[in-house]
């Protein structure tokens, strides 16, 4: 798991710039949750508060990264693109940006029996940043998965 | 209006890091139309396309400088916060991401009406970015805005 987390970061960081940027970086992987984190220095905003834009892309990170670690666990080489994003504000951030996306092993086998057996599959990730223990933004995704054919 | 789109990729680029990071710049603004640009290359993904964040961000910002410059044409000194924001991501964009922000004169004028009034109001606003002369992503985002009060 460890390793992964590390090949996840360095996948991130390599092949999409702004998110080294950002900073974003990995906290911890169980089976079901993905935990990553930011500080807030570069995601600032005017307000000094975090930048709605980078809570969003923070957000849609740890969704395609709790995506990619499920694909890497079971051996699984696919593509995966974020189809729909929503996010909701409820206060601001003042501190580290921590965001957690949990992905119920229900529905991680219901994802992964539909992406067996057609080749592609689609599901819906919650992840919650969190302010002083409190919900401070919601972001829902649409994930699509496709198992990339042989060249 | 040429000194106040300066001015506004001056406050992104100074009070948002991450914007300056992306490379976001105001290419026109007329009365109720905001253009903005930025390279593909910090804001490219895995797939060699527009990263989902960074596309999000973009329209957010194009939404967010269209309500700073018509705080700023009329002369108000208000605070602008994004409470939500969906995107719908229609196909990869493979080339400079543009957005594009319409608010329409009556809608700007309701707006206003309601600042002035009130000393708050909240609108909803799109962006749309194309791609090869189609729609490629349409971000919807609500904005709230409250007159600063004098300290």
């Amino acid at each position: 798991m460890k390793y992964l987390c590390t090949e996840l970061e360095r996948t991130w960081h390599e092949e999409i710039p702004i998110s080294k940027a950002m900073g974003i970086h990995v906290v911890e992987f169980t089976n079901d949750t993905l935990t990553v984190r930011a500080e807030l220095a570069p995601n600032i905003n005017v307000h000094g508060t975090a930048f709605a834009g980078s809570l969003y892309a923070i957000a849609a990170l740890c969704g395609w990264g709790m995506t990619w670690l499920q694909l890497k666990t079971h051996g699984i080489d696919g593509s995966i693109v974020i189809a729909d994003g929503r996010i909701h504000y409820e206060r601001p951030v003042q501190e580290s940006i921590v965001a957690v996306c949990r992905f119920t092993t229900t529905d991680q086998a219901d994802a992964l029996r539909r992406l067996e057996s057609t080749g592609k599959t689609r599901f819906v990730l919650d992840c919650v940043i969190a302010a002083k223990g409190e919900e401070a933004a919601r972001f829902t995704g649409d994930y699509a998965v496709r198992i990339n054919k042989p060249r």
